[in-house]
């Protein structure tokens, strides 16, 4: 019994609606017989980069070979490209914003800010530019259910991803989530996601963690110490997290609403005198 | 390799209860081949015209022949139908309450005000009266899991409709989705639903729209023109959506937040001199 | 056509993070062929007990054999023992802190608090503690993905139970949820989750209720008689719900909202004079 194809969906359109069934009617009236996934439609309306980093904490432990459709498309029905990405490992679909950045290995994202990088040379891209794989009528307000949703799905049956449209050697994407590394070997990064318990998530990966007496510093707070697991202390405190961020945590409570830090806000790690 | 059964469902649930799994573990009882698509449970609770609203916009994007689970049902417990409706195209199951609407064409359905109409002569309806397959003992507040589900199931497997009970000829509908059009040739509708996004939904058709030079009145305030995409314009606009409804959108942010507007607020489209 | 294997997840996890889908992405790289059933991700963050009666109410409504995922996990990294039990009518996995009480019969159960107890002659219930079965490396704060889905994958495969760890003769469980009988026959329960109507759901069994002539006391107001239906009289009411539980509703509206009732606030029943 062969495994059927996995299609995973990344969006901002929430539950309540139903765009998100009318992608997936788009997707099976195409192919009956994939497995779809919902990786989050809670995605903050038109948050490219909240997106990103939930969608590439999820691939790696999505089946290899899962397709992954994403749309967070502020720029729907302008300019920007609509595209697929095969990498040795899985498919993205979505726009060309950044949103799809989990495709590349760190090493081939821009450092600093979002930027037009080259795709490594084992890797094929299309944009979707093909009519005959669209919808027809294509809305302009829609393409998730117009254009990238049929894409997810004619790929999932094996159409090769260059019938899909003209090649595409270059993408847009995101730095890859990483702290800075200052000249004292303190590290400086932000809160990159407030999960559903308050956590607080940021980019500041577990091996670039001074080995001891470390200190974060979060909105005018200093936690000593790495704590090994939520129940471990009855206050605020800094672990890491499932994939392997610094997080900050608040024992039954929400460590977002305590310390009234949002998004964005910066966060720091020193070692202690 | 044949297509599975398509089974979705519509209800004011909610996904924090168990309400849904409960739906979709008597239906997997009885057939454990279907597959199923949550339209939506974030219906507001008891709003039969919205959920009208949601499922006749994602139908015809789900596969043909698939099967369309209603559960907004105020009068659960009560004297109202329960019924399936077998259209040329998809079966609907739910309370006949108007939730069903979807099911018939836009010229079956009454003007004005919900009313009981004739069905199409090639649709076949039942009401759910046979308690060979309702779950036993049916509970009086959640006919959703005991007769619903199960008769969604059983037609999965094959069941003609007419094994379900009684045979029905006429049902409650609701009006077309559909703005009036005043004797000066404006149109005057009203907002049917708020997305995720804040956008409001109404129900003028894209193709009842002036020509050129619109100008749509929603809360006191005028927007002129038609937007080409959400991302077009810094400021509220209006634009078609997806299913070829005018809406109003706010770059970056939310519609009805910005002009405190909720659903069947009036909204109107003249043309400017 | 054999019946692909079923597995639930029941999380506090919620829907707008990508934790659920890395669950089911664990699962689905081990077994791509089952059948994914979501009961609830809304559990309030670290409610056991909530959680505890969302699964026991979905459990009959499921198919027989289905493999129950549990996640409500406060002590996770901590010593808590992670368990999977096999009883003869389906397998729970999960955390042992009185979440899988639903597996065991209502007299197998402690009364009065939370305990340890002995499990049925019958069943088989394992310690998680075989590295084999854990994806490697084990995260201290995500035993979800790494250690309880795949679990259920592999028992979805027909791993043997006692392939998964150390025997286990005795888990932690939670009371029955059953209110306490008084001397003068009246009773004595609590709220135990407010559902998405703001429904307040009780402890107090139907088949407890005296048959006639009953008032419902809570939040300082006195509800005579029980309601037939939620649509049955224009007020508050109290009602049996869908599991068989006393709830009380409001035609229209919250009782939570309009009683400021909350979880674990006290309800009594009387018979009038």
């Amino acid at each position: 019994m062969t495994s059927p194809p996995v299609i995973t969906l990344t969006t901002d359109f929430g539950l309540a609606d139903a765009y998100v069934a009318t992608m997936k009617g788009a997707i099976l009236t195409i192919n009956p017989h994939v497995v779809l996934v919902d990786v989050s439609h809670g995605v903050r309306p038109q948050q490219v980069r909240q997106a990103a980093f939930l969608l590439e904490t999820a691939v790696p432990h999505l089946p290899t070979g899962a397709i992954h459709l994403a749309v967070v498309d502020p720029g729907v029905g302008t300019e920007r490209r609509a595209i697929a990405i095969q990498t040795p490992r899985a498919v993205f679909v979505g726009p060309d914003n950044g949103l799809l950045s989990g495709a590349l290995p760190d090493d081939a994202r821009p450092a600093g800010s979002a930027a037009t990088v080259p795709l490594p040379g084992e890797y094929r891209c299309s944009a979707l530019t093909n009519p005959r794989f669209h919808r027809q009528p294509v809305s302009d307000t829609f393409h998730g259910r117009d254009i990238f949703a049929p894409a997810a799905a004619h790929l999932s049956l094996g159409l090769p991803i260059s019938e899909l449209g003209d090649p595409v050697n270059r993408v847009i994407a995101l730095p890859p989530f990483h702290a800075s590394i200052l000249a004292d070997g303190s590290l400086s990064g932000a809160i990159i996601h407030i999960d559903t318990f308050g956590n607080l998530i940021t980019d500041i990966r577990s091996d670039d963690l001074p080995p001891q007496r470390l200190e974060v510093n979060v909105a005018g707070r200093n936690i000593p110490g790495l704590a090994p697991s939520y129940a471990s202390a009855p206050a605020l405190k800094a672990l890491v997290g499932g994939s392997d961020f610094l997080e900050i945590a608040l024992q039954g409570g929400s460590a977002a609403r305590e310390l009234g830090a949002d998004i964005d806000d910066p966060v720091t790690v020193a070692t202690r005198p």
